[in-house]
């Protein structure tokens, strides 16, 4: 029933990565495990689709801006995204900070809107980013919005270990966290992912009130405290997810 | 040679848009012209790949959060996006306007990159987003550095209207312009585009002198006037382009 090609031109695209944004095609066929005629047939469909480019002096195979087509095509379809923006819009005019609309994608939040605030350095190359939910406001916002065991299965998916030495990430600890930001509706996560990094979560909910998405507000320990942070930026995503919600 | 069942898959991705955010089976049969049981195998594989979902009650597809994937690989692998951050946050940080890393894709510029200036509503959702190159300062800037014929051809490639009442869009008047933008090594686009628009933009060259991207500040008529936006920004475009185009 699935089409084999298909998995395969994806492998293919899969193989590009930061460490490897060029590659020849006998470490293409390497990389996705495929011997060299097969591969040189699926490069070559994707460099005449548009979305590979050869070299010709290097003959090295490597992402084209066509890739970012596909995504842009998903932002621009969302009705979530549609949605939030004048929320994100309006807290980012408020605080000057970051504010960002993630989703849930198994394990990890994506982000899929940001408004930066006025001391991010990399706003741009955001939109489609990832990070592991265990140790995420945005992720643990969501996840105590579903039943605690769906919730515990997600998080016992994934490999979990301490990024700082604030990172919450054994279970007992992100039980007791899903528990207390279920009662208390919104999350927070102070330098658990990185040093200085404070975040303060709302999950937006559909009709069922299963967790769609997430507003958080990003801000740094040198320009605040995690309690004030906490206490001014609480009810500003917490309105803005219910608003959200409801809309 | 080509494997077709990629350039299908391909299709089937491409049916969504923003006018069909969510297609039911029959309608995605229709929109990419293959019978319903070929693309009922397609839709399949899509989505147990994670790139479609489909809803449960309604049965229809959407594009998934996973499109987004392949675009962020794109520009964390880019090696253009990576050394024109600097100078693109310098010049965001001096100026508080909206600078962009474009490239040129056929007779289209697409954004790669962007510092939002303070006064931006949809900061978020500009990588990706494709303009007309004939209408845009970055567009020309990268055209002009093109033999004439080559860029002559890529203009008449394209369907060109009016779209401001300031739009150059007739290929003499695009001559011209790609004449005085070669001799001065810079390009402007006053609301050629969109109302109030004003755009300043160099481009980024390759060691054999080719276009590979450019890099543009955007203000609004109503903070400054052409002339101003053009003495200011000019300097800065060219030095930042000079610069990139070198290292």
């Amino acid at each position: 029933m699935r089409v084999q090609s298909v998995e395969k031109a994806f492998r293919v695209l899969g193989a590009f990565d930061a460490m490897r944004p060029s590659l020849s095609l006998t470490q293409l066929a390497a990389a996705i495990e495929l011997d060299k005629s097969a591969t040189q047939r699926f490069a070559h469909t994707l460099t005449m689709l548009g979305y590979l480019s050869k070299d010709p002096t290097t003959k090295r195979f490597a992402l084209t801006v066509k890739t970012l087509d596909l995504g842009y095509r998903f932002i621009r379809t969302n009705a979530l995204v549609e949605r939030a923006r004048p929320y994100l819009l309006h807290i980012s005019n408020t605080t000057e900070e970051t504010v960002n609309l993630t989703v849930l994608d198994g394990a990890e939040v994506v982000f899929v809107s940001r408004m930066a605030g006025r001391h991010v350095i990399n706003a741009d190359i955001v939109v489609g980013m990832r990070s592991p939910a265990y140790c995420s406001a945005p992720g643990i916002a969501m996840l105590a919005r579903l039943p605690p065991e769906e919730a515990v299965a997600i998080l016992d998916s994934t490999e979990r270990h301490p990024i700082t030495p604030n990172t919450v990430w054994r279970m007992d600890g992100l039980r007791d966290k899903l528990r207390l930001t279920a009662a208390r509706g919104y999350a927070t996560a102070f330098e658990e992912m990185h040093h200085g990094d404070l975040s303060v979560a709302a999950a937006i909910v559909d009709a069922h009130g299963r967790p769609i998405g997430a507003i958080n507000i990003a801000t740094l320990r040198s320009r605040t405290t995690p309690e004030a942070a906490e206490q001014t930026y609480m009810p500003m995503v917490v309105d803005a997810a219910r608003a959200i919600s409801r809309s």
